[in-house]
């Protein structure tokens, strides 16, 4: 074994642990979906005679207004998320596959805690979901999957089913506190999903610190390939971030809007991202982790402005300016934290989403402080804003406080929860891997042999063969083993 | 040649049979669409009066109501199909290759045949095809395509066209039988679809069974960067399919339904898939190939249930079973299949479509038979059965009983079609590979060479570099031709 | 270095010019849209207003009609251009980053150019964008994206920059030649995105010609897995298609019929693609230029009449015709232009693009041509083809001498501007490779190195193994540094 010269390996053996907390909360999720969930009006049978009730046609329903948008969330979550963290060269399964088992309980979980703080019917104790819920389920696991940036490499998949439970009961909470309790907009979640998520996984990063992880430095980077899988994960972010700010934006203009100022300002992070990239480096060359990663910076700082009447120029700038910024995170911020505040950020969240979606919020408190009627009409600014109700007398001013005050709890509540799920991390039964043998799928995966595919006309040097291939990257994984 | 260690190698020179066929069926399609298809109303320059005579607005015409869930349906045929196949390691452009020219050419046919069964104006003599005619060729392919996955790698280009043309052609006669003369729901095909393409190719697999099949054993398995592929045509697969199930349901709720229980069914599938893969191994190790195949056993399952009143946490447990019973199909029923009953099945589609497929249809009539007026809504239940014209007396209970007797019919379709066409494709004409050279793009594709780059600096030991190649697994395929 | 046998290297390095351009030009569209751009009314707040006033429900806003069109063409612009492109065994960073550069510039500048010509209100100086500006000016990076493809791996990022400056320019002022002044029909573009593009491309190539090219033959080809790569970009172009050219096509009958026109001849061509394949190769072997690139000319030869009532047999023959064509541009025209024209066309974009969008572009006219009242309703007539304003009297056959008069100044246009932009290309300060540097990722990305992953126990034998490794494949890009 390749770890005995470090000493004794950690047992990443979750053949125990990993199924039962599979099967555990699955039964709890059909328990608790059988006690509380069910269709709401608009996708129960019953919708058939009530839109002959209430005089409506089939186009009315909701459905139409999101499915297109929440398809393509749906595709950012898997298939986003999931191939941007597939750049470590032998860590694409654990990247694609974690993400994939975490986002599924996630979703179901999420549709539990979003149903009960935000649509949940005292007369019947039911909660009543639909294509919106399905939206804001996608958008809770985010938070979490955000979170497995920052700790990619280093944790099982059971820590990481533990820090999804976790991740979607705070975000719940703290998205009930933003958007009910402050009536804070934040359609594209800059504040609630990326500041959130970013800080809940620095927190738990930070309190997993592992001083010597540079014994696998080997397997933390990419090659040609994996960068290759990678651009797949961030093109579909990237193409599909107008969808995520404006998937349950008001209908109409705020949905229009929404998407156009998200499309615009990502346009603008990419040309600053590649021109910092090439600044930084000899001879101009750029670097993949920038363009992976600092390009998507637009989409997430607005995130909270796309909404607004931020103007198309607006965007640019918001773009222009957090393209750059996120560069410079990537080139100095994310080493210097890792050297001085003992901060180990594998994807680079806090460049991604932590300072970005903290930005964006901020962005997102001036643009309502500065809204006016002439700028929206009077019944645009009561629309974008939904100054009705109880809120029906709150002015741009105080609105924009809200906005700023809802940044400081997302990030709140994901410093102070990411450091208390890091400690509960920190037990030694959760399956982790030993600090040499991190970044490797070969922990938590069955992998494909790397086998001599030799057709028997070479079998005559077969020995010869064998030999070499010991000492040949690609197989050098499953020399550990033997 | 490595081949003639065992003997004669089969010729699969395609040279003349695979552009003839494709020749002569391209011709007749275009003979067939000039003598008999006709764009329908919403898809004629007359809709433009059209809509003045019957005060409609452009939004009634159906391309809004369907056209999202279409392009989805599309993504799934080609690229979810496609590179789900990928997975082995040395036939991923066959994968995706052929399934790209079988879903080309069997959607045109399946518009003629669908057509001539359901959109068939005997006044005109005409079909008339608009955007539902095109989901449901696209539907129609998906058949053969589940066929293609239990023979991949053993058959020739020729013989996928004709597995194409039989398949199309069985799909809409026990479509007419069960949708139209049963008067069946299955908005999603878990029996038109699944169950009848699921065991079409395993009857035809079962007859071209190969003794000498292990003569490609070394082919017959992933490489790392083929599971990350075959992990593209999942994801594809698994976001999509709440677009797959509900492209043709009703308006409304319908479709909204449809696609919010499959979501959860989905998610559900996931979590027990990786339970049951994480027992099965030592160390608690996921296998890649329940991750790719048994994910998306909730989806299949939920074909004909998603569109009725199975009620959320009922969609759960439709998700939680059958992740469980696919991935214990891919653990030890496929072996035992291949072992006792000589039933060669590449990708295992009789735990993913065939078993899922069938099974789900008997959930839809279970749920069918149960369901009530006071669930669905007197009209509810009207309007989700289609109980109008000659089926309005219909009970629920008969629907079940009816549901349960399509099943049937998708299976005996499937088994003795496949059976047939089994026996039409051991002709030794139509250019299939030996038995030791399955599993091989080399039959059918020119493949880029493999050859050294290396730069003028490093030809002093040219020589060297080229002996060693001979011995390094990227290179042995070319070699074999020398 | 390398290059040292050949003489000195040219310097690759834009560590000061691509940083600048880029700045420059994204400070530029600040200031700009600071001064010109605004939210149409569709898209600002004031149509919350509007909706009461003009009794609209928000289903009107045009966001519904065109969003997910525009996404699928966002998804073919960037995934699907820049993934086709990825082909080369060592360009792929190139081809699919600098695809996302320059598209994201372009739209941007794409915006402002067609909002000058389409959108700008003389009243209030200025320009309002919306859903339908983003879909156009995605369609305006296109020209040039195309025109990448023709001088891939031989231009540096900032003359790819120069390229799109210029490339979207032209394509806005022929666009308003051919739209406007000759109010001619050009839907999914064959004339003015795919002709313009692919001859612009053409010509600077053709400009750029390099005799000593053949140095850089070693990397001029693909490997098994970048052919992979590029069928992602084949698959989503493919599929997509029937979006693109329907995207701005009229509501209701005219987006139906557009998609399904697409659909129908993108099956053609994909079935004569193969038998022209399988027909020119030894043993009928397939080869993956053909199948990645051809398949596509239906959708490109149907860019102007699929809008129109071609027939659904009409769009069969399209497809299976170009098809035919362009294989065979493939097989023969490809190599013979190289040779006798001094026309190095990496991707072949003459046989995709250029000819097929010109054909396209006669076909259309030749249906607009024949067009009657018979076939398109009175009513219908008018709505196709626009037939209002000044255009009223306009009769089918001038409306066809018009189309196909457009498909010259497309020619023009691209063959002119284009020989002027490669002349502006040929100075020596763009940072372009030399002969036997071209395409390599390696001049201007900082690639991932192909270290030894060797755990520490094979660590013995260290040496041994880094000798071996300078005559691996693999590895020989690294070494071309040392």
């Amino acid at each position: 074994i390749a770890s005995n010269f470090f000493g004794p390996q950690k047992n990443t053996n979750v053949r125990v642990s990993l199924p039962a907390v599979c099967f555990v909360w699955q039964i709890a999720m059909i328990v608790l979906f059988g006690v509380f969930v069910r269709y709401d009006k608009e996708s129960d049978a019953h919708w058939v005679e009530l839109k002959k009730t209430e005089n409506l046609t089939d186009l009315d329903n909701e459905f139409y207004f999101r499915y297109p948008s929440f398809q393509d969330v749906h595709v950012m979550i898997f298939v986003g998320f999931g191939f941007l963290m597939t750049f470590l060269k032998r860590y694409s399964f654990s990247a694609v596959g974690f993400n994939f088992l975490i986002a599924a309980f996630g979703l179901q979980w999420a549709l539990l805690m979003q149903g009960w703080f935000h649509h949940f019917d005292y007369s019947t104790g039911k909660i009543y979901i639909g294509i919106e819920s399905m939206i804001n389920a996608d958008f809770c696991c985010a938070g979490s999957l955000i979170a497995y940036g920052a700790i990619l490499g280093k944790v099982s998949p059971v820590q990481l089913m533990v820090v999804t439970l976790f991740g979607v009961t705070l975000f719940a909470v703290e998205e009930f506190i933003i958007l009910d309790l402050f009536h804070c907009r934040d359609a594209g979640g800059a504040m609630v999903i990326h500041c959130f998520g970013g800080y809940y996984g620095l927190a738990i990063s930070w309190v997993l610190y592992r001083p010597n992880l540079h014994r696998s430095k080997r397997l933390n980077g990419s090659v040609y390939q994996s960068d290759l899988f990678a651009m797949i994960g961030t093109l579909f972010l990237w193409m599909f971030w107008p969808s995520f700010n404006s998937a349950i934006a008001n209908h109409g203009e705020g949905q229009h809007r929404t998407a156009m100022n998200t499309y615009i300002a990502l346009a603008s992070s990419v040309l600053t991202t590649v021109a910092i990239s090439s600044m930084s480096k000899k001879g101009g060359k750029l670097d993949m982790v920038h363009i992976q990663n600092a390009t998507l910076a637009g989409g997430v700082a607005m995130g909270t402005a796309a909404e607004l009447m931020i103007t198309p120029y607006g965007s640019l700038i918001v773009g222009f300016c957090i393209g750059i910024i996120s560069t410079f995170g990537y080139l100095y911020i994310t080493p210097f934290l890792e050297e001085r505040f003992k901060l180990q950020d594998t994807c680079g969240i806090h460049n991604l989403h932590a300072v970005p979606g903290m930005l964006g919020g901020f962005t997102g408190a001036i643009v309502a402080a500065t809204a006016s009627e002439s700028v929206y009409s009077k019944e645009g600014l009561i629309a974008t804003f939904d100054f009705t109700g109880k809120f029906e007398n709150r002015s741009p001013g105080t609105q924009g406080g809200f906005q700023a005050a809802g940044v400081c709890v997302a990030m709140a509540f994901g410093l102070v929860g990411g450091a208390i799920v890091g400690f509960i991390l920190k037990f030694p039964i959760w399956g982790d891997a030993a600090d040499d043998n991190c970044f490797d799928d070969e922990a938590y995966w069955e992998l494909p042999e790397e086998e001599e595919t030799i057709p028997p006309v070479l079998e005559y040097n077969n020995h010869m063969t064998q030999q070499k291939h010991r000492e040949t990257p690609e197989t050098s994984f499953s020399v550990v083993e033997s």
